[in-house]
């Protein structure tokens, strides 16, 4: 590692209240992949993209989601249980507690990511929000991850409880899909384009085989979530 | 507790080489909502069905699978960790481990759905298996799902991974179809049977607008599911 990539782990582990047994690991976390890409192509061969912890970490997420959930609200169905969960953990809420911790600051990102304003985008910053978990679920069990990531979720979680957040254009769109037209959405990926590290997805949404929307974005899941919203504007106007 | 549930549970308990601390979790995680349901209109209160359970044991099981996958394929991108995942906790994996473990002669049932084959449901018996990790997760922690559950998720894990199984038979036909013709299958619904507690669907599923096969299911789920299953067969009859 550089000196300032490690001045920029001890900084964020100082504000984070924990201290890595392997800080490496913390480093993979922090590492988008444009980074790693990067850094790579300088010919440096420490440098992981944190996509592999992300996969982890989003399972760590749900899990300790679900977990908060069918420990604290004992009268919640499974229905109402999993439509907070899908909130909770959407990239828009794991954004937001990203920028909680300040996680925003200490991501790696590659120059164009920079330039582009990767610093702010959602999908970059719910994916080191994951990676950060599976990275301190590795380091010291789910302990920390407890300690130090599900009271910023617990947060959240009783806003949505409450109604008064919104965070799922998907679940929405389902419901409305499920209540007026008795199907549901289909996702279908019709396009990708772009260098493998920085590919843009363009995915599809129908109701009964009926083409809404299309909505594009730098993951299948970001695309997805632009195809909803799009798809509930367009059902909407069509209503008025 | 009625006896016969008692020695039941007793049964099973042996079988699983666990004995529960608090059986009624156990007692739970074997109630379906059909056997739920029916007692609660008999007038026991005792009775909860095991929906909460699933909820909690899906997260369980997705966040054990994604650990193995993360430690065990270290050569493994993101991308395909995803797949085997999906895969490897799809409804027909964890109605494969239901079987293999013996559940399925134990779940409590009500009338209708015993009479309906629901003791063979993918989703009766997936559902019961991710209770029955919720229900070991409370009653003792990670260990006990580790030992008992576990080795038989990774059984299959690697089956997938090596290629020799597809449970994900919508998806395989989606990367097929993409490949080789260079289009999405579509699916529509061509016809619903039944009184509303016992439809049946039947799902055609078209390539470039022709008809390659029609699945039925007790879901348009699992009608797309069984549809995208027989396409994948006969698309294989037509190549040999």
């Amino acid at each position: 590692m550089r000196e300032e990539e490690i001045k920029n782990l001890i900084d964020f582990m100082k504000q984070l209240g924990y201290n890595f047994c392997d800080p490496k690991l913390l480093f993979t976390a922090l590492c988008h992949s444009s980074y790693a890409h990067e850094e790579r192509q300088r010919g440096r061969k420490d440098v992981e993209s944190n996509e592999r912890l992300e996969f982890l970490g989003d399972a760590v997420v749900d899990f300790l989601i679900a977990e908060h959930l069918y420990k604290n609200y004992p009268q919640s169905p499974e229905g109402v249980m999993s439509k907070i969960k899908a909130a909770a953990a959407s990239e828009d809420a794991l954004a937001l507690i990203a920028k909680d911790i300040g996680l925003n600051r200490h991501i790696f990102l590659g120059h164009g990511e920079e330039l582009n304003n990767g610093r702010e985008r959602e999908s970059i910053l719910s994916g080191a929000l994951e990676a950060l978990a599976a990275a301190l679920y590795l380091d010291g069990g789910m302990k920390p991850v407890k300690e130090i990531l599900v009271p910023h979720m617990v947060r959240y979680i009783e806003q949505i409880a409450a109604g008064n957040i919104v965070f799922d254009h998907k679940t929405a769109l389902q419901e409305l899909a499920q209540e007026k037209y008795k199907t549901l959405p289909e996702y279908v990926l019709v396009r990708e384009e772009g260098p493998a590290h920085m590919k843009k997805f363009f995915v599809e949404v129908r109701l009964k085989g009926r083409s809404l929307a299309t909505g594009e974005g730098s993951s299948i899941k970001d695309a997805e979530k632009n195809a909803a919203r799009l798809a509930l504007e367009r059902l909407k106007e069509m209503e008025d």
